[in-house]
């Protein structure tokens, strides 16, 4: 989504959609981008940036700033009321500071999430406001933290579920779960709870599949109807993509 | 303002007056040391910031993201229900590209307001909710545009003016209009625009106080019922400052 032209072709479609709509975005290649202008370096554990107070800095930029108000204003210009939020604004995602983990891994400014709050999100959706959110959380004393746009997405949907019927839609590189990694048409159009169990017995699904798939199905068990896994050139019609549920 | 301490000793000020609010900021300081540590020259004319592509990148990034979440986790921690804005959030602020002026001067990515939907920030207002406002605003084409935050603290108080009876409070470093520029205490407690007319042929109204104060009576021209100049420690009691009337 960071290149401007699939950001334009992805805002134009995503306009096209019909329904209450909520856009959770990311922005980690420009945040590497800006650090490295800057001078400083970005160090990434398990594909998580540690987030020093620089590197805290620099994501609220790009985030919250940057990426946040370039979709926001595409979104309105095709005539769709696009707010852009943090998890700060209106305290609509309270987090919680990750402690260093017991091997001494410190993740540092990073946000786990606590809480969402529906009914602020659910009053703008049914002002027809498009909330568009950039992944930073409210810990503790008012500090800011980084936290992972893929976690915030599924906690999103999980916090709308007992009010709407909610499909998580999650924009990956390739078309949805590959029953082959090597063929980006052999895309796996169903997966339940029972297949999942069969997949990872196979080795089908394998690495950094397993924690996306578990993420879903506990969005899934939190009462979230659906989850897809698609490309973005494809969220306007998700029938090539793969589709997860209970 | 963009100084931590002065800038939480404001905010936790703020927080306590009374009534409907909306709090609009800038962040010029902090874009030139960020620019600065991109090795971005800045450059100004006349005390406004020329904004080319990388420029906007930055104002963006600065107005936008740094300071506006800074603010906004700030107010929230302090139980104000606070949502960022810019200009393009929900089409708030709506502005054109300033054209060079005759001399040649181009001021770039540079927006003058068009209109601002009181509506909008009226909707917000009325669910409790307190807009903080980035000096970014939205012009054709989706392109943002960097705009003077006291001109936007203008052209919303008059956009708010046709529901609300409007007070327009501008913080600056001094506590007023001083009758004597070398003495900080000598604050004109009430200028209305026959006194107006005296202050400036005395020549004790000049310099960059004049644009000031010119923006201040179109303001009330245009229904806002009072401007009040002060400075940031003062915004809980107005008493020592100056206000203006028509």
């Amino acid at each position: 989504m960071e290149e401007p032209l699939s950001l334009s072709k992805l805002l134009n479609t995503f306009a096209q959609i019909g329904g209450k709509r909520i856009l959770i975005h990311g922005g980690g290649r420009t945040a590497t981008q800006v650090a490295a202008a800057m001078g400083i370096e970005t160090h990434m554990i398990n594909g998580r940036r540690v987030t020093d107070e620089d590197m805290l800095r620099i994501v609220t930029m790009v985030y919250g700033g940057l990426v946040n108000k370039t979709i926001v204003a595409h979104l309105n210009t095709l005539g769709i009321r696009a707010l852009g939020l943090t998890g700060a604004d209106l305290s609509v995602i309270r987090s919680h500071r990750r402690p260093p983990l017991p091997d001494g891994t410190d993740y540092g400014l990073v946000g786990d999430v606590d809480s969402v709050d529906g009914s602020a999100l659910s009053t703008l959706l049914e002002a027809d406001i498009v909330p568009v959110v950039a992944p930073l959380t409210l810990g503790n004393g008012g500090q800011l933290l980084n936290t992972n746009a893929d976690t915030i997405a599924a906690s999103v949907a999980m916090g709308m579920a007992a009010d709407y019927e909610v499909t998580l839609v999650y924009c990956f590189e390739k078309k949805g779960v590959l029953l082959n990694a090597d063929d980006d048409d052999s895309v796996i159009p169903h997966i339940d709870s029972q297949s999942y169990e069969q997949l990872k017995a196979d080795g089908i699904v394998s690495g950094g599949m397993l924690p996306k798939l578990d993420n879903s199905f506990s969005a899934l068990r939190a009462g979230v109807k659906q989850v897809v896994i698609t490309r973005a050139d494809q969220i306007a019609d998700l029938s090539q993509s793969t589709t997860i549920v209970l």
